[in-house]
C-alpha cells in the first residue's frame, strides 16, 4: 500500500522567542521550569518586556515534528492556524521551505499568530509561555478529509486538548484516520497538559491512539505513579506502542510483551532542550512509516533530538537526511 | 569631562531573517556573495521564498553595534525608524532588553519595518538583500540633539547615505555632534556602499570623521586602490584614526604617524560571520570612549567580533562584559 505522505500532524502553528534567562528570572515570574503555560496577550506583552534580548524561530510542537519529518527526507503534512501577519508568513514560509505541505488557510480576525516565549536557562532546559492567538481558533472546518485520509500516520499534540475547538478538530482528524485505517500518534505535550485533561486524554488514548509519545514527566503525571516504573506499567496494553523519553537517558519503548531501551545519541554541549521530544517523534515515526524495525525508529529520533539539542531553536538547522545516512539510519 | 552616554548610533533599524545557502543558490539568484545589496518589497518576497527555514533576529548595523556597547557594560542608545507591527516590536524589545536606549517613535504609514534577507554559505560568509521598509523614513525630526550631544562618540553607518532622507538626518546629527565637541566616527558598510556614494563619502570622511571603519573590499573600493596597503596608505591623514578589518587576519589601525596589526582573537568554529564588523565597532568604541589605547581598543574588538561570528545572528548571545573581564579587557 502506498501512501501520499508519510505524516500529517495538527497542532497549534506558533512561533518562538527565544532568549536566555536564568533560574531567578524564572522564580520572580513564576514560571515552573522545563513546564509550558498557557498566557493572554497582555501577560504575555508583561513577561516579553522583561525577558533578554532574543531571536524568533517557527516553532509549535507538532509542527516542529513535521519539520523534521520532512528534514529527513520524508512527505509530510502541517495543518494549524496562524494569522495574517508578519509572524504568521515567517511560519507559512519556514513550513514550505522546508518541503512541508500547510494549506491551513490563516485566519482573518483581529488574534495575533500565537507565539511561544521561551525562556532558555544555561542548563538547556527550556520553559514556555505560549499566547495561542490565532492557533487557539483551529476548527473543524481545518481538516480536510483527503488530506487525513492520504497520510500513513497522523500525529496529534496534546495541547491541542486545551483550546474547544482545535479540540473538536483533533476529534474529527482521528475518526477520519481511524476509519482510513491509518495509525494514530499522539505526543502528551506536557505534564501540565496532562494534569488538566487526564481522564479525557486517557479515554482518547485507550479507544483511538497507536502510538504513544512522552517524557518522564507526562507519563508520570497521565497515571499519577509514583515513578518511572510504575507509570511505564500502566501504559502497557493501552497502547500498541509507547515511545518514553528519558532525556539523556535516552528513551523506552513498550509494544506488546516487549520492551527496550535506546541509549541518547552523544551531544557535544546541551545548549537549547526545545524541540527535543518533536524531534524524537520525527525520526520515530518516519522509520515506523518507512517499514523500519522499533529500535532503529527510536534511535532515529534519539539522533533527531540530538542534532536539535545541541543549537538554539525547535527545528533542525542541519539537513537530517544526511545526518541520518552517516549514522546508517536512513 | 562626563557624557551621560559612551555611544549614539544611528541607522537602519532591520529585522534579519537569516537562513543557510549554499554558493549556488547565491549563482542562481545572482546575488554577489559577501555583500549588502538593496531590493524592493516585491523581491524580497520573490527571494524569501526560495530562501531555506530561517530565524529571526534584531539586525541594523549601528543597532547591532548599540547592543554590543551595551553588552559589553557601556552606556548606548540608537536611532532608526521601524513601523508599528510586530517586527518592529521585536526590535525595540531587543534594543531596550539589551540596556540600550531606543526612543524613535515607529513610522505611521505603509511600510513595515525593515527586513535583511541574509544567506549564510557553509564557509560562514554572508550575503545580504535589505528591504528597507520603514527604515527609509527615518527623517530629520528624529533625531534630537540632547541624546546626540550627550554622547561621547556619535557612530553613523555608510548604510544611510542610500535613503535621501536618513542622509540629511545623518547630516543634521554630524553638525550637533560637532558643534558639541564629540568624537564622530563612520563605518563605510559595505563595498557598493562605497562604490555608489564615493565622492560625497571621501568628503564627508575628510571633513566631519574623527575615527573610520571598514573592512578590506570597503577600503579598497573608497580608493580604487589595488591592494589593502595602497588603500591603507590613502586613508592616512584623512582621519585622525582608521580601523580596518581583515576577517581571519584581525586588523590594522592607522592613527597619525602610527600603525599596528593585532590578530584576530580565536574561534573554534566560524558559523555566521554576520555582525562581526558591527561588534568589532562595538569593542573598539567603548574602549575608546573608557580611554583605553587603540591597542586594547582593538583587541576589545575583535573579542566581540570573535563571539558573534560563532553562532547564527549578529548579536552578542554571551554577555560580552563577562568575556572581556575574562580576557584581561574590561
Amino acid at each position: 500500500m502506498s501512501f501520499s505522505r508519510d505524516v500529517v500532524a495538527i497542532g497549534n502553528a506558533i512561533v518562538d522567542v527565544i532568549a536566555p534567562a536564568d533560574d531567578a528570572f524564572l522564580e520572580a515570574n513564576a514560571l515552573a521550569k522545563g513546564a509550558m503555560m498557557l498566557i493572554d496577550a497582555c501577560k504575555g506583552e508583561a513577561l516579553y518586556r522583561r525577558m533578554a534580548p532574543g531571536i524568533e524561530s517557527s516553532g509549535g510542537a507538532a509542527a516542529n515534528t513535521v519539520a523534521g519529518v520532512a528534514s529527513l527526507g520524508g512527505r509530510a503534512a502541517f495543518v494549524g492556524k496562524v494569522a495574517a501577519d508578519q509572524l504568521g508568513e515567517v511560519f507559512a514560509h519556514d513550513m514550505r521551505a522546508i518541503g512541508a505541505c500547510f494549506e491551513t488557510p490563516p485566519l482573518a480576525g483581529a488574534a495575533g499568530t500565537g507565539r511561544c516565549l521561551v525562556n532558555v536557562t544555561p542548563d538547556g532546559e527550556r520553559t514556555m509561555c505560549t499566547y495561542l492567538g490565532a492557533a487557539n481558533q483551529l476548527n473543524v472546518d481545518d481538516v480536510a478529509p483527503a488530506l487525513i485520509e492520504a497520510a500513513q500516520i497522523l500525529y496529534l499534540e496534546g495541547y491541542l486538548f486545551d483550546p474547544p475547538q482545535a479540540r473538536r478538530a483533533f476529534a474529527k482528524a482521528a475518526g477520519l484516520a481511524r476509519a482510513a485505517g491509518r495509525t494514530i500518534a499522539l505526543t502528551l505535550s506536557d505534564a501540565f497538559v496532562v494534569e488538566r485533561h487526564r481522564r479525557a486524554l486517557l479515554e482518547f488514548i485507550e479507544t483511538e491512539v497507536d502510538l504513544l509519545f512522552g517524557n518522564e514527566a507526562e507519563i508520570g503525571s497521565l497515571f499519577e505513579a509514583r515513578d518511572f516504573g510504575a507509570a511505564a506499567t500502566a501504559i502497557r496494553g493501552r497502547v500498541r506502542i509507547a515511545a518514553l523519553t528519558r532525556g539523556a537517558r535516552g528513551s523506552v519503548v513498550l509494544a506488546g510483551g516487549e520492551s527496550f531501551e535506546v541509549a541518547a545519541a552523544p551531544v557535544d554541549a546541551v545548549v537549547d532542550t526545545t524541540g527535543a521530544g518533536d524531534q524524537y517523534a520525527a525520526g520515530f515515526m518516519l522509520a515506523l512509516a518507512r517499514g523500519r524495525p522499533l529500535e532503529a525508529c527510536a534511535r532515529l529520533g534519539g539522533l533527531a533530538a540530538a542534532e536539535v539539542i545541541s543549537h538554539y531553536g525547535p527545528r533542525p538547522q542541519t539537513p537530517l537526511a544526511a545526518l541520518a545516512v552517516a549514522h546508517g539510519l536512513d
